[in-house]
């Protein structure tokens, strides 16, 4: 029996919003930890990884642990019929072949349940060890997706590259080309404003820009978002999840002479 | 001579907005007991009726009962060229062949008139007989529409029952089935805002979600709605207008084993 | 050496929008006294004249007169990187053949370079002689930009007539036929709310509102236009840019037996 009630429902629309173009099929892992996922994007270039701990739930059940399959474009259709301020609650019997979406608005007037067959989805977890990074972005999210999308219409790749005084995006394409610097600046109004740059070494690397504008259909979920670079590691852009978690996006650099830093 | 003059000009261009999908061609028909109309959707399957009593006109000079035949689609494209807080009045001289819409703006700077062909529009007037309902549900008409929209990405039709305690909207489609309930609720803020239900006997419909999605589109003349069922006569969608009338819609229910309640 | 800083930045944005779907490709001539550009659109019925002053710039740097070709599209894209309150530099080398956009935000955080080609554009510059006028209207631009759009949904020519008592805006098309005055009116609010007719002699033209709908892109750029006609000249459609030029847009009268007021 599986019963997870989260009162910011808004939260699992968010995440599903972000997720649901890059990855189709995917199994949620339920344990008494939480409930997570980690999943290939389609063209198996890109990893999801989510985690909602069990304690940012209000009520959270989970006899054993137990793996769900998806689709997620209907999950994501399920959960756009729920109002921002609806509480969520994910309900599976033991073995049973479906999975319900309960909706209740915050005064009780109206009470939705969505049910959806499950599906049997070969996955294999991939173990994602804890790394060192060369250097570690943090900067408002809607910046971050801004330059992306910025950056999309002059080229199909990123090189970021970051020193000390601040972060470079760039990019280059058939009519012309495109630097963009952000400095690190910590004297801001609002903590979620600022861009703070941690290096242990420079560090330029290049991406597909099309994976990095799929990721900030996350931002929604973050006021700032988190690159981890790393010249022999994926990039992480991660998406805190309110008190509760994380969604996480890893992507291999490209491999170009210009991209090689070595 | 026909001389309609409204100064809430904004509720005719909501009153085709909500119409002009579903019907294409209709008769106006105009007496001293004001401006009304009623027409059967192109596929024959819905009926229409509009009611605009001449007390709700500032000025309303109707000499004899007449029958104007419009395209609403040309009708509505001339109405969008009003502003919103524009007065409105239709003009047509008695036995001719057009009709002229004139649009002044509050403070009188800008007049407009356009001026559109009449129709010949064969239509036979089908009496509605006053009826008895064994449920009558009035609810926030938003509230409504949102629930026909989200049940569509589920399913084709609908079961609307009513019982003493609520009003369940059900539907079942490839991804999964759906089940929502709206409690009555008469402890509100606005009164526009209550679910209140008037039950006879309990009652259990199915409607194909299409038409009650068009009929939504009168949301904007009203925040409440009034929907009328019985198991032997097609269910009334009503939006009140006003103090001048209504716009109702009649959908007939279909007949499916799970729909027969008798 | 070319180095042109405009403190309001979306200006140059704005400029761009409004012309870039009239006009491909264009020369920018850059002087002492200022940035401009003179272009027929691409079918060579419209011409667009642009002129930012020098003295509007916080910085202006322009050793010898020089013309830069640029596709306005692209460019459109770059700027559309810059924020709505970026600083934005034009930087070119004499000689060179690229020319930089520079995009500052307010605190400076944030620096974007943005290069771009040069193109060599054939092109003759126009005199356009001063002129006296029949008549100019001066109204609100987003008015002048509903009633372009309003009559565009029913027909394809307008004629605009003005007499002393309004400006007259005519079309006919297959649904019908529309007329919309607009009267003289300076007892308003806010200057740009006004209506004001200067009339030497009544005059009545007719315009294609492909064009005119087309112009009317640049309503973000002023709150009020000025309509400059004539019965031998084309139409001037112009939209100061506060403190520092114009956008002009110049159009001949179609030759219609309606149009012909001789």
């Amino acid at each position: 029996m599986l019963e997870l009630r989260l009162v910011q429902g808004s939260l699992l629309k968010k995440v599903l919003d972000a997720i649901k173009d890059l990855v189709t099929d995917a199994n949620f892992d339920c344990s008494s930890t939480g409930f997570s996922l980690q999943a290939m994007d389609s063209s198996h270039v890109a990893l999801v990884a989510l985690l909602l701990r069990s304690d940012g739930f209000e009520h959270f059940r989970c006899d054993r642990s137990v793996s769900v399959g998806m689709n997620l474009n209907n999950m994501a259709k399920m959960l756009k019929c729920a109002s921002n301020d609806d509480i969520i609650t994910i309900k599976s019997d033991d073995g049973g072949d479906a999975v319900t979406f309960m909706f209740e608005s915050p005064n009780q007037d109206k009470i939705s349940d969505f049910e959806m067959k499950l599906m049997d989805i070969d996955s294999e977890h991939l173990g994602i060890p804890e790394a060192e990074y060369h250097a570690i972005v943090k900067m408002p999210s809607s910046e971050f997706a801004t330059i992306c999308k910025d950056l999309s219409t002059i080229g199909d790749t990123v090189m970021i590259s970051v020193t000390k005084e601040g972060v470079r995006f760039s990019t280059k394409g058939d009519i012309g080309s495109a630097n963009i610097v952000c400095r690190q600046n910590t004297s801001v109004d609002k903590p979620e404003e600022a861009t703070i740059i941690e290096m242990q070494e420079p560090v330029s690397l290049t991406f597909a820009l099309r994976y990095l504008n799929s990721f900030t259909k996350a931002t929604p979920l973050s006021s700032s978002v988190t690159i981890s670079l790393s010249s022999e590691l994926p990039v992480v852009v991660e998406y805190k999840i309110a008190d509760m978690g994380y969604l996480r996006f890893y992507l291999a650099p490209k491999i170009e002479d210009e991209g090689d830093e070595s």
